[in-house]
């Protein structure tokens, strides 16, 4: 079946963006080999994403689209109309019904913060893959904000990227809360 | 130079112990003979310690103390008088630099939270030891509470302990913020 998989960088200390929605923290790793071959290697398993608006909003603010080709899925209380493979929706639970009753490829939880808690309170998060900054900046954009949840997890892989801290996690079924 | 270690669990999402000052998620790892070599490590390159009052009453109200060898400094605005080995300090930046000026093994930093933040802002830690346990927990108290500081680190080493993600990093004086 499809999975969804969280593929996002955090600071060590669980930022994903400062408080003014910069993350120009990762600049220094963006063109590296060792981060190129670990994107590419997701855009090869999705043809799907999901993020939310205040994050599609930060996108749009920085660059054009850049997800051109991927059905993309905006989740937000106030629907807009649908655009060239951009989807408006605000029921993410049943988003994600949805889409796995569909054949296509694994689903790219791109963030932020908020859409990730409600997915894990709901528990749709299958895989995490996640790259740790090596930095400490002290507040900003939490990539877990503190909500009712709690998910056992099992690691699958661990990759230094050139100073990133690469972790691939799957939930773990096997054992209790 | 003596250095200070930070030497400490989280979960993935950042916690050193639940709402309830509980941090039982970590009994599963505490037989485990890679986890006990890696304290013992530790073990061999510090002979002080320093931690925060409240981590203190934690350990006191759960075992008897188990750092009897170890030249141990509890912070706390209100000082008490001197036991074996346990040692009363208001001020972390003097305490450091005292340490500092003594010949002696490296200097394990304890936690919580507020201290290793304080520290921080003063840019007093060395050398990081983060343990990262496979589990989202959702709330809890923060290995770093949301305040004012900027670090750059640098990766020295990762290994997985039985699932546990290892991580040593150091204080990266190469690059500004």
């Amino acid at each position: 079946m499809r999975k969804t998989i969280l593929y996002i960088a955090m600071t060590l200390d669980g930022y994903i963006a400062d408080d003014k929605d910069d993350f120009s923290f990762l600049a220094p790793y963006n063109g590296l080999e060792s981060v190129s071959k670990s994107y590419e290697s997701l855009l090869s398993r999705i043809d799907t994403l999901i993020m939310g608006k205040r994050t599609f909003d930060v996108i749009n603010r920085i660059v054009d689209w850049p997800y051109q080709s991927i059905e993309s899925y905006i989740m937000t209380r106030k629907i807009e109309k649908d655009q060239d493979h951009i989807f408006y929706r605000s029921d993410i639970k049943e988003l994600i019904t949805e889409l796995k009753n569909k054949n296509g490829k694994d689903i790219w939880i791109v963030g932020g913060g908020l859409l990730i808690s409600s997915m894990l309170e709901m528990n749709l998060i299958d895989e995490f893959q996640i790259a740790i900054v090596p930095k400490l900046i002290g507040s900003g954009k939490p990539l877990f904000p503190s909500m009712n949840y709690l998910e056992d997890l099992e690691l699958i892989e661990m990759k230094n990227l050139d100073g990133l801290v690469f972790l691939t996690y799957k939930k773990n079924n096997s054992i209790g809360c």
